[in-house]
């Protein structure tokens, strides 16, 4: 193996534990909702600057690998697309940090109603990243394509909880504050699924060679960015 | 001026120019909102394409650079942080979308109360934007520092909002529909400063070639970014 794949290989490896700590925090940032776990959530907001250390360390590392070993073609390709990726896996933390902040304030309340679409979202939301990163990782066109099409079914479920806490709402003043609040996860969630999706665009692009971003995809992620 | 100087320059004019659009996409849309304008509404969804096929076109040109000049240090971050710039970019633009999608539904409503905040938050964030944009041309760390400060206005006007109509709602449900789509423009114009907010922090980066994200603003992102 030679030097640049020994350095790639590192590379890779930050990507990937940076990952599983963003799927970790969203796991527990929901679990500490539905569970009503207030010490989960404060554990999620505590180890948030790991992830943003392995952020920082990760440009650091592919900024040097690009001036020590000039790479062109899909490897320059490849580090850069994976300096943008980072950014995205950093802000997915900080969204785990706004779920566990709200879940946080929403435990102090009694029980709105049980929670299931809000893990299920979750579920899905997690299950992307992993397939995004294993895509960008193996270069699969193929699974890249399918984390976007899950997107749609993470926005179905954002909508479905909207109206619902809107009727919840709209039929008893005492639910308006819980229910916005609620309102608020759900569309972390949303987010964080967009990011998994922007994750799978960039792995096709790196596939293709040509940006495929802003063209098919583009009017369903506006649609769905709400 | 040296080739790689001249293809730098025509690679910040670009930038410039993405930056211009966003600025005005920012204040049409909200502008579609208070006037109750849906063919403004309409126009800055039109137009997002542009601000997408600028964020592809200096991607493409900032790898061919990396890859024909092979700059180091300085030039190198630059070109690399400018390919992140131009991600955040293409976002806010995506959010000016949302922004003109939910006044659209908002103008089919009667008005619920003037817009008084949310003008206020669109005059500072597309300030935050410009002055973010020419801290990183500029490498003005000090211009820089400025726009993250002024984030928190932002995100005082918002809670402001957020606290406002929840009152509203919660006195009168046939408000809570309406409410709650006020609401979530409050939330874009919020991510939307912190997309400025995430330029002037890069801007600094490049000044001080440390990474100084995820330090001393870390935290306040996190609070904020509801």
């Amino acid at each position: 193996m030679s030097l640049f794949e020994e350095d790639l290989k590192k590379l890779k490896a930050k990507i990937l534990e940076m990952g599983g700590l963003v799927e970790s925090a969203i796991k527990d940032s929901v679990r500490s909702l539905t569970d009503r776990d207030n010490a989960l959530a404060e554990s999620v907001i505590k180890k948030d600057h790991i992830i943003n250390a392995l952020d920082v360390e990760i440009d650091e590392e592919a900024i040097k690998l690009i001036a020590r070993m000039q790479p062109k073609g899909s490897d320059l390709r490849f580090i850069t697309t994976a300096m943008k990726i980072t950014t995205d896996l950093e802000r997915m933390g900080d969204i785990c940090v706004n779920i566990a902040e709200r879940a946080l304030e929403i435990n102090r309340e009694p029980i709105l109603k049980p929670y299931i679409d809000i893990p299920r979202m979750r579920e899905l939301a997690q299950g992307m990243t992993r397939d995004a990163l294993d895509a960008f990782m193996n270069k699969d066109q193929r699974l890249a394509t399918d984390v976007i099409m899950r997107d749609d079914e993470v926005d179905d479920l954002k909508y479905g909880i909207v109206e619902e806490l809107l009727s919840l709402m709209m039929l008893d003043p005492s639910k308006v504050s819980r229910g916005m609040k609620i309102t608020f996860v759900a569309q972390y969630l949303e987010r964080f699924a967009d990011h998994a999706t922007n994750i799978a665009e960039m792995a096709i692009y790196l596939v293709v060679g040509k940006i495929i971003r802003h063209t098919t995809y583009a009017s369903d992620q506006a649609d769905s960015a709400t």
